[in-house]
């Protein structure tokens, strides 16, 4: 493809993703059709279908691309505010409506793999912070970092996918301080 | 309805119950069919749909029904290896062919009430455990059940659901070792 091709081509990727995130916060997931982005993206329906077969792979790179453009690396703080914080965001994450449409549409076709790889960059972040801090003596340095990482995400990812109680800062904090207790020396 | 025909009438959901129980461990909740739990429970298909609309209710009351008849009061031992135990029971419970079927199909018709239904009991049993051992001064007193509860289940649903990594009894071992150093004084 010549440079301003190539240019054009990006430029119209991204308005795609941008549209199918607006929309999807907009009308839900059932309500949304490849035609309205399209529509709003300025691109013919055919372009959407010649990259995405479907309105769901579509919502899932839009989900991926687009947020990881906005992730910052943050300054460490002490080791159980910096837990809050994080488990703070992901919860804001989960009840944000794109994203709980995005993941329960790929819970109900059983797409866990991919859930799983939308939840990982999360993950990713905790296990970093907790290794830090076994090398820092700030927990044991026995714990298993990724068993540890599970203790803090699985008790939240559970109430916000069985809603089985609810998904507060409150509750999380609350996850925080009981695992440090477990991890510290 | 007279005394026999009541007695008939338990018989037949009593035997629909079971067979739909084998079935679903034998062929799978794709391939069952309401057709043949009528054929090996020994009643017209109309029998079934008299009580039940669709398989996945059937299923549903089968595995409650069922299972709740065979769970047992088990004497209690050291807090941790009941906990242990406990864990480990859920994982087996969760990897029984007939379970991960009943429970994945509910997921993906979004009836994740369901789910939480199905999960209650063992719940149950962890909550009323780690109550005794606030009493009995094995755990801080502080220490909030039903937090504490979803610390030792999170991690192992989450496993289950998203297959984030082996779900083995040596997994929900640490995760009770690391939970209960959490809990106690």
């Amino acid at each position: 493809m010549p440079p301003d091709a190539a240019r054009r081509s990006d430029r119209s990727r991204l308005a795609v993703l941008t549209a199918a995130l607006e929309l999807v916060e907009e009308l839900g997931y059932a309500k949304l059709t490849v035609e309205a982005v399209a529509a709003r993206a300025g691109v013919g329906k055919q372009t959407i279908y010649r990259w995405w077969p479907t309105k769901g792979t579509l919502l899932f790179d839009a989900f991926v691309e687009l947020r990881a453009a906005g992730r910052d690396v943050r300054p460490r703080g002490e080791l159980g505010d910096d837990l809050k914080l994080e488990l703070r965001e992901a919860i804001a994450e989960l009840v944000e409506r794109r994203f709980d449409q995005v993941c329960r549409m790929l819970v109900h076709e059983a797409r866990t793999d991919l859930v799983t790889l939308l939840l990982t960059p999360r993950r990713v972040v905790l296990e970093q912070r907790l290794a830090e801090a076994g090398r820092a003596g700030e927990i044991r340095s026995d714990v298993d970092v990724p068993t540890a990482a599970e203790l803090l995400l699985g008790p939240v990812y559970q109430r916000w996918l069985l809603r089985t109680g609810p998904l507060t800062g409150a509750f999380s904090d609350t996850v925080v301080d009981l695992t440090l207790r477990a991890l510290r020396a």
